[in-house]
């Protein structure tokens, strides 16, 4: 049985999950950050991501409906503003759009959601029931892989603009807002868990929120790795890209 | 739009989403089948299955509690007696822990399902959560794949029992049970949802609901093969095969 972390020891087991689990350790992202996909690959990357994005102000939603105290409330929703924004067009949702516009997908077809894998959405919707039914504390403690983010998004955004040339920093732009929200997010966050879990059984299960995190990133790209790089057979329904560029080779 | 189904078409169109999407299909069967795979990986497909056959019990109590009807309870308890049984030991939960024992899995391993790929264990939830959340016209037509079920299970049982000498008769018990069950089971739900489906909208629901749960055996196969067969990378975590009798040869 594991005794009481402090605070320091709690916050370096956190990090130590990212060091082992974090979905920047995944295959799919080193052909991705390293301009080894081709254009229908990034196309189903970013088709795919789409519904994370567009789940995360409905998780946040569910976070918040947890939450009795009004300061915690108040920090708290502005996640949902950023991801929603004041008015249409606006925010993190539909700056991720741009992203697909930008890749020549219909945004019709993929907010309809038609070409989803299904492990994505099943993997997603596994974040928002978590979040509805594990503890106020292991919820807030699953967003903790933006702890992790900045590197993976600077290492993205540079390997990607040089790789690619259907990107642009403008259909990147997604990623430089998250630069600054997901530092202030994660030190709130984890601040939160290190005052919060005061147990050892609740320290646990602070480190097994931030796994669980971890693997519902990572199942996401062992999806689009076992679909659309190293394919097996077509997923009935799932998005089929129509043409390929291909300016990176393909593995 | 789709105008309005005979029930009889209706049945037409159920059983042409089994012929396109059901999880015979998918090449993780074709090679356990056909005895294509090693010990380990039969051991990881019985550890991970078992996760599925743990939940079903949940997920018909979940459809059971949305049964207002004392009639259609009464008819579908009886899923729950034929997975728990009468007694410790009895049903089909047990008699799938006699396979992972015949395979030389750990009972406190598996039922501790540590070592469980987190796609199976997304997939399994996204059912237990279908049932819930949808109607209970959907909820009882995503049983549907049962209807499926016989074919697979007689090429199955045959298969496994020709090519692999670590399973027998007696480790396989529990599809003999479900060779009569899982018939009856679905000439029920399908009688019901042919009847109750009575308008173009809740028609297309049923369709979409035995999709959706194609896509819940599907990727937990998708799951299965990118770990264990064609893996990438190990897994943090997930079930490690410690020996490999490699009783047929690996692909």
């Amino acid at each position: 049985m594991t005794g009481l972390l402090s605070p320091q020891e709690l916050e370096a087991r956190l990090r130590d999950v990212g060091t082992r689990r974090y979905h920047s350790l995944h295959p799919f992202h080193r052909l991705l950050h390293g301009g080894r996909l081709d254009f229908g690959q990034v196309q189903a990357w970013a088709l795919n991501r789409y519904y994370y994005q567009a789940m995360i102000p409905v998780k946040d939603s569910s976070v918040l409906a947890r939450m009795e105290d009004a300061e915690l409330r108040r920090v708290w929703r502005q996640r949902i503003i950023d991801h929603d924004g004041d008015h249409a067009g606006e925010g993190g949702i539909a700056r991720w759009l741009k992203l697909t516009d930008g890749l020549g997908l219909d945004r019709g077809y993929v907010t309809s959601l038609v070409g989803l894998l299904p492990a994505t959405r099943f993997a997603v919707e596994a974040y928002v029931h978590f979040v509805r039914e594990k503890s106020l504390l292991e919820a807030i403690a699953s967003s903790l892989t933006e702890m992790f983010s900045p590197g993976i998004i600077e290492e993205r955004v540079a390997g990607m603009l040089k790789n690619y040339d259907f990107v642009s920093r403008e259909t990147l732009a997604y990623f430089d807002n998250r630069l600054t929200q997901a530092p202030r997010d994660a030190d709130f966050a984890l601040d939160y868990v290190k005052t919060h879990a005061r147990t050892p059984e609740q320290q646990q299960a602070v480190i097994r929120a931030l796994e669980f995190k971890c693997d519902v990133l990572w199942v996401q790209l062992d999806a689009l790795y076992f679909a659309y790089v190293d394919p097996k057979m077509a997923y009935p329904g799932a998005f089929l890209p129509t043409e390929s560029h291909a300016p990176g080779e393909r593995r």
